[in-house]
């Protein structure tokens, strides 16, 4: 199959899930309008999609436990951006093209829809219809990767990296922290849902691992290659914020040679789930995302 | 027993609990440091108590679970607490006569710090020993009370509602929101962890909402009647900002006697444990809390 065909199969699905989720929320209209609008602000929406994929080589049937798995973490992901967005944060007034949460309805409403929509991904996941041991897995799980230890973690060495400037080994860190732990759950998550043995789910975790690492090393790459009307949001912003990038701290072809290195580490993790009786083609061609 | 004995005797606990849990959180040390400056910040611990009060009455032991979900339901409340200080939302800067967190760490940390506990506080409930089917009992019910349609809703119905005046029973949803939902989740995991029948867990349920109605008023009541040095926190701004409040709505007498007779429905509820068999009189002492 190609990957074209199952992202416009199964992303209206998720969107039109995700709509259908957040409409119970009317107990403050205002806020239930902050989170729709970064929820149907678009985006790749690769987290979800990485799920769908992984339980699709899995042969697990698409059905709503998974659409809702993957919607809780599009939940978590869009208040991290919102957060992200925020004056004292990142303080960017696009996103995705778009003005930020906060530029349209507030600063208090967007640290509002944010906390809301971080605290309904987990309530989320222990709505579906999984068994209470799956569940507790995925909200297990997803709190390691965005928690104190996980994604916050990430984002505040990030902010506070601003101020000094990073080793190679730290700046990893914190893009692992940031950007890839998320990523890394997603593929869990799939594991779970389409019940893979332990070694797969093991391959399937590190193939998020590195899924994540090129992720970082991409996004830096394009920010300083690119236009703001390309990227969707400023361009060129790292390294007016004297932020931490690979390119600035290896160049542009190191950076663009880890990118290719970490990518065929990827691979070298599809090759053993495909020896494993995966058909890993999808996740194959998810890589091609990379292409600079 | 007497409450102080109990509360002397389970607070530290608690908070050697929280402190221990904290502990493993070291992967950006001014994100630990934050969070903990908050949790460390004292207060009255009024809801892990409740929980711990209704474990008490329900002869269920105060084991590791028990602290577990009841320090989880401190990190919640503790999170809102730095992002209801925030500049944008409420902008205190004392909080339990102590700066508040975003004067100490900075307002990019104080979102994060509030993030990363209200995302622990979840992982917390989903790492206990509890069956898998309680946590996620309790992880869908923590989500529920703290989510879109509960605290989050009621905080922005409050920061909306400055802009207006709301009528009585407008009021009551908000606060019922951002105020007694987490104080009712409080008894409902109490009744969880001490497996109520479920008549009790009605009664307990209604016994929150009440105490968490109390609540409210008497906090509105002590904003217009105490000092700043008495609350620790800035009297009178409730006023100061144009807020609903039950003494600007009911007067003061009125919103003395709301309290009376709130306080009266919640006995009630009592009076019906008793009957069924539960030893409440620490629940009725906690009641005392609502002196004028």
């Amino acid at each position: 199959m190609q990957l074209a065909t199952f992202q416009n199969k199964m992303i209206p699905l998720l969107e039109q899930h995700m709509r259908h989720y957040l409409a119970q929320f009317t107990e403050n209209k205002t806020l239930q309008a902050a989170m729709q609008y970064s929820l149907e602000a678009g985006g790749k929406r690769i987290r979800p999609l990485l799920i769908m994929l992984i339980c699709q080589s899995l042969e697990k049937k698409i059905d709503t436990d998974v659409l809702s798995v993957a919607g809780s973490l599009e939940f978590l992901h869009t208040y991290s951006l919102i957060h992200d967005d925020l004056p004292e944060m990142d303080n960017d007034d696009l996103r995705r093209g778009k003005p930020t949460n906060h530029k349209v309805f507030g600063q208090d409403i967007a640290v509002l829809a944010g906390d809301a929509l971080l605290t309904e991904a987990f309530g989320w996941l222990a709505k579906t219809k999984l068994t209470p041991k799956k569940r507790i897995t995925l909200v297990a799980a997803l709190a390691k990767a965005a928690g104190a230890n996980g994604m916050v973690a990430g984002q505040t060495g990030d902010i506070l990296g601003e101020k000094t400037t990073l080793t190679l080994s730290e700046l990893m860190q914190v893009h692992k922290n940031k950007t890839g732990q998320l990523l890394e759950y997603a593929c869990f998550a799939g594991a779970i849902l389409g019940e893979a043995t332990p070694k797969q789910e093991q391959a399937l975790v590190t193939f998020g691992q590195k899924f994540g690492l090129a992720f970082q090393i991409y996004d830096d790459i394009l920010d300083v290659t690119s236009t703001t009307a390309e990227l969707g949001k400023t361009a060129n912003k790292d390294v007016a914020e004297n932020k931490n990038t690979y390119p600035l701290l290896l160049g542009l072809k190191g950076a663009k040679q880890a990118l290719v290195d970490t990518l065929k580490q990827a691979k070298d993790q599809l090759e053993f789930l495909d020896k494993s009786g995966l058909e890993t083609s999808l996740l194959r061609q998810v890589l091609e995302y990379f292409k600079l």
